[in-house]
């Protein structure tokens, strides 16, 4: 078996999959297993060598970029070449001047710890799906599935008092292309958009590419001021209420009355993207400002990424009356960009409860999760750093006193093989996230007690 | 049985769906299958019925959609409610103002004829990546899968002639957020464009949306005309040269590198929609104008709902180096909106020559398909009536001499169940595109007849 001489080390600081994946290129490029011969199976290697499943599809994942493996569809993995040639000027090569790095401990935020039930019945439903022949074979509907719309009005209704009908929600591939769909409607309109600092990325990058003025807007502890509105002389408010960065808590609901009023003064729009409105679990959520306006003035924005799994992507928003006749009149000159496998099995999932389920336990976990990494940076940061909860963001922010800057930290943490994220700060301290939604429980210990030992030499 | 009593009549100008739809609605508020029961399966009423089981599917849809019944993955379908509620405010309904009409011969381009060994395949393959855990539970990379974008790279080359590394290759959902990123990305260098008359109306939303200056440019029998692009000062030009509409046929080579020699001369951009390139079967492909410049001033569109599965969007783009680079400067800023999922199950499925091999039964189903359709249509128009085969667009193209306009005919033959597509034509004649992409080749004399006793009276 050609396992059987593999020894994988835990503590060599090189991340399991990355171990497995150079022993099997080494055999590989040996001769054994042979062009041609078939790998033996994920469980099995899993099994054998006492590591996660994830771990060995990891590693050959990338032996099948690479070239040296190739996966044949229910049938499994076989040798495909055992040496790969890298001509210079070869154009099918990805460039590497992005590599990976080795990533021990992961506190960023790009994967959810996903337990293996949560697949399986993810899973069902999008075969489920896929088993019906009409849907496969057609287009989807350019507004959105109509079965989903029904079940996202519902579900926006009640678990945040958005007040939307189907006919007014629009679903997408992400924030992304409903930002510019809102930018494309709102034409002439959509002139001075203002947003808070630090802004989602994504969504200021949309506002750009529509060579919109942006306007970064004063806050104080309660987030965007009424005053800066007034004097800002925008039309259009990009808000996080829900999360905002710069507070790690929602806004409060008397500063939500207030931008909703100069919003109705002054003929103003509010987009309110609700990013993990839903995922609270210290407090009850707050409810949207679109349900307070009645849904008039705001355009809501909701999306399901952190809710059910990153590989899926759907978002939604519900428009305003006038918006959403303008868009249907427009409706057939856009395409859907959401999956609509993926549409119609989340149309399901929602309406068996199942969203409902998974959000209960999601709190629980985070509940649980948050609290371990609370008192971990406690323990090992103590007095020297500080420390809060941004709830929404299912992150940890830790500030420090320091000589570099945030980005300066997070890469020598990386480079340890300890990923968080750096966040904006100016000079003279650095603010860290860490995202306690991929990290399994029991790695968080180590992970602190490495990142406090690479950073606290450079901090006072 | 609850089927036992339904009589389903091929001849009564409903289509088989909507008839079942009646009767199994019927039956349910009569009290018999009772809520909560479970219901046949497809495969037994279709197999009982003698109708094919799309048509019992879409039935259940239909049913599903209205509340009637819902379904259970992996179990089946179960009567929901025997009497659905219709309050007058509810906000829960998908509003009837687009009703759909029933269609019994339908020549639009919503469908394609799937096999279902062409569907049982391409589900093969996505549920092989579905097996995958750490695909499902992490995001996808922004500019698309690499998987992906080396099989996209290589298949390009070899099919199109397109020029590019997998580097410079993005990934979207469809044209719309691929041109969406490129208005963003020219900025100001995108002030004026230029399109051909009629432009492929969902890439014209997009630079409306960008409030760009649109030139609709002059054509002679060969395109879009040299001159008039020097004299237009447009900074982009926006092509579909393999399908350019007003030809109905492939732009010639030599008036590409006409093109090409404006791009060259007045630093111009060429944005090449490639559409349907690959698919011929009259004639050779001729390969990309983005292969003929070596990629410098073109931008290659590709697209996959025709080659694949209408319900898969996946379509992508290479770009010139410059503006590549521009693009992974920023890449982190943009959302990837193409499903994760199916990305890779493309990958694989390219990677095992199943495209090609399906490219070529589609050349040969549609060679003769359309062979079918025009012999009909000389048949029953005859000399009336100009014929065309529009060969990209999988269409037949229908010019009469008509006291009314295109777009009054195809509702004549819509209200009639014959779904054509009306093309936009001057006072006094009119144009309909009758696809044969999706109907049954058997279908196709009984639809040209009636469509022919519609629209005849009309017509000089």
């Amino acid at each position: 078996m050609i396992y059987e001489p593999i020894f994988l080390d835990e503590k060599s600081g090189l991340p399991m999959y990355r171990q497995l994946y150079d022993s099997i290129k080494e055999k590989i490029c040996g001769g054994c297993p042979a062009v041609g011969e078939k790998m033996p199976s994920i469980r099995r290697i899993s099994e054998e060598l006492g590591v996660s499943r994830t771990t060995v599809e990891q590693a050959y994942q990338q032996l099948c970029v690479e070239g040296y493996l190739v996966s044949r569809p229910q049938s499994g993995y076989y040798v495909e070449a055992a040496v790969i040639e890298k001509s210079a000027g070869s154009s099918n090569e990805i460039s590497q001047n992005e590599p990976e790095p080795l990533v021990k401990y992961d506190f960023g935020s790009r994967y959810i710890d996903a337990r293996s039930s949560d697949l399986d019945l993810w899973r069902k439903y999008v075969r489920s799906v896929l088993s019906r022949e009409d849907i496969v074979s057609s287009y989807g509907h350019y507004q959105g599935e109509p079965e989903l719309r029904v079940q996202l009005a519902r579900f926006g209704s009640l678990l945040r008092g958005v007040n939307s009908s189907p006919d007014r929600i629009v679903i997408g591939a992400g924030v992304q292309p409903l930002l510019s769909l809102i930018c494309g409607l709102l034409g002439e309109r959509a002139g001075r958009v203002g947003i808070e600092y630090p802004c989602f990325p994504h969504a200021e990058r949309v506002f750009r590419d529509f060579r919109l003025t942006i306007t970064e807007l004063g806050q104080d502890k309660y987030g965007v001021t009424p005053q800066e509105l007034y004097s800002s002389k925008i039309d259009v408010l990009y808000l996080n209420p829900s999360n905002t960065e710069s507070l790690g808590r929602p806004m409060p609901v008397s500063r939500r009355a207030q931008l909703l009023e100069w919003a109705e003064r002054t003929d103003g729009l509010i987009i309110e993207d609700d990013y993990n409105g839903a995922l609270r679990f210290r407090s009850r959520p707050v409810p949207s400002m679109q349900g307070m306006d009645g849904g008039e003035r705001v355009i809501y924005l909701g999306s399901f990424s952190k809710l059910l799994m990153p590989s899926v992507r759907i978002s939604y928003m519900a428009l305003p009356p006038a918006l959403a006749e303008l868009y249907r009149s427009r409706g057939a000159a856009y395409n859907q960009t959401s999956s609509k496998i993926e549409q119609l099995a989340l149309a399901e999932f929602i309406r068996d409860g199942q969203i409902e389920k998974r959000l209960r336990r999601l709190r629980k976990i985070y509940s649980e999760k948050s609290e371990l990494l609370i008192s971990l940076l406690n323990e090992y940061f103590g007095s020297t750093a500080g420390i809060r909860l941004a709830e929404t963001a299912l992150c940890a922010e830790l500030s420090v006193s320091c000589g570099k800057d945030s980005r300066e930290l997070a890469a020598a943490a990386l480079a340890a093989g300890v990923r968080v994220i750096p966040t904006d700060t100016g000079k003279g301290s650095a603010k860290l996230r860490l995202s306690f939604a991929g990290i399994a429980s029991e790695d968080m210990r180590e992970g602190v007690r490495l990142l406090h030992t690479i950073i606290s030499p450079y901090c006072r």
